[in-house]
């Protein structure tokens, strides 16, 4: 079965009946999945992990606005996490059998109908941004609900969908599609932080380093050890394992070795399978190879 | 739902009427799923690939040796592939929440059932052989069906379960419980056959080498180059990055390198996760980590 991954982002982590409520909608809508759900009260803020079909998503998501809009009021929610919207970022991420082109068009789709629907001003982002000074949520949410409606006064942050001014209590929302992001650490046999600093400058694009790949250099004191701390924000084009060997030179350039490395949370199964093939340097080798994907056929 | 897989060998390439019956019996068992059929006309024999519940294996497997019975008879099948037995030979392979010990429990019950509703002698073999010198499905089957009356006439050779005699036209039948097999080539950047045939002597068990390996040398005409063919037995105990390790050092003292590998079939994907787990120095990895398991849940 086609699947999507959607990780919307809501501005309520404290009250729990509201966060349930919402979950229990979501967890009601046919073909839906509410894998995970993480709530930071300190962030006053909570992160839905669902899986399912596009009709599952066009059909839940709209419910899911509806629910936060009415529960969630911006001028008096507050929390250390920078936010735009009641609802305020909702990516769509192709999981299998999935093109990015439908999770694009998808996005699309629903942007549409919840501006409309709830009067809210709507960004697209990343794979689903209109120009590139929208592909990254950092800029589109730079001056957070206080200072959207100066923001959205300048013509260039005009919203993709619905009107041109803020939602009074619900702000506006960011709605995309994006590649699944790997969360990658590898650590280093030093306690030498300035290694981890310059190892996470080489191989980050920021400072001229590779494409997909967001790093840094930080201490982990109770060790004793430094860690380059990576996220890869598409390993289809910047594979896991040309980020390990490029951070595995860059160390020995320093007379320092990978200690070890890990992986955080969830990783698609294909990143695995191209680190194995790479090293393994595999011909010819096709997922229908893989003995699970022949029984789940 | 645990999955088991099983890989019934008849003793039947030829007849389609009767192969492709026996597959419609088996399609019709509530639980058991027919992957493949192949069969071949030279060594007269098919391979079926079931994959299923404990139930329905207990269920499936003594309608198989019903009709093969019924159809087979040995007394006048010639074929080039060596054969003890109507239905040949059944391995039980845990793939998904299962153990190999339910395996090999699953082995004994069905073997115990069949040989006494057919009259038939079974041997026990692989993980469910009782005692050594019946492991090897090659040291049971010396002799095939034409040498069976003499070989059970010796104590050695009396059979786990059922009569002290052959069947009449059906023979008797091997069954037991093994590790998924990964078939796994290593194409070497030479036309030397005798590198090839050094390196396949040092991995495999048989002189010397790795426990879980067989392997040979030899040469891809075609392409000018030669091959290490190699058989993986159990890829927990000797994964498949240790033996490219090691045919890769091997290589490198005859001044050789592995051009490309590849994989035959199917392979557990459990399998590639513990390459990529070594080559990338992975640390408390699991496989609750990865995206599609968690969806499969």
């Amino acid at each position: 079965m086609p699947t999507i991954e959607c990780v919307p982002n809501i501005s309520e982590g404290r009250r729990t009946e509201v966060i349930n409520s919402l979950a229990t909608t979501l967890r009601a809508v046919p073909g839906l999945r509410v894998l995970d759900v993480q709530s930071d009260a300190t962030h006053n803020r909570s992160v839905f992990t669902l899986a399912g079909t596009a009709e599952a998503m066009a059909a839940g998501i709209p419910k899911l606005f509806e629910g936060a809009i009415a529960a969630i009021d911006l001028r008096t929610q507050k929390g250390e996490h920078p936010r735009l919207g009641a609802v305020d970022v909702v990516p769509f991420i192709p999981i299998e059998g999935v093109t990015m082109a439908a999770c694009v068009a998808l996005a699309k789709a629903i942007a549409a109908e919840v501006a409309q629907r709830f009067a809210i001003p709507v960004y697209l982002y990343e794979e689903a941004a209109a120009n590139p000074a929208r592909k990254n949520l950092e800029d589109i949410r730079r001056g957070e609900f206080e200072g959207l409606s100066a923001k959205m006064a300048q013509p260039a942050w005009a919203p993709d969908f619905g009107p041109a001014a803020p939602h009074p209590s619900a702000g506006a929302s960011v709605i995309g599609a994006r590649m699944p992001l790997i969360a990658y650490n590898i650590n280093l046999a030093t306690d030498r932080l300035e290694v981890a600093k310059k190892i996470a400058g080489a191989i980050r694009m920021s400072s001229g380093g590779l494409r997909f790949v967001k790093a840094m250099g930080i201490p982990l004191a109770d060790r004793g050890i430094v860690q380059v701390s990576i996220n890869l924000t598409n390993y289809e084009k910047t594979p896991i394992y040309r980020v390990f060997e490029m951070v595995k030179r860059e160390a020995a350039r320093y007379g320092v070795q990978v200690l070890e490395s890990e992986i955080v949370g969830l990783v698609p199964s294909a990143a695995l399978t191209q680190t194995a093939e790479y090293f393994l340097q595999l011909e010819g080798f096709t997922a229908g190879q893989i003995l699970e994907n022949k029984l789940a056929e």
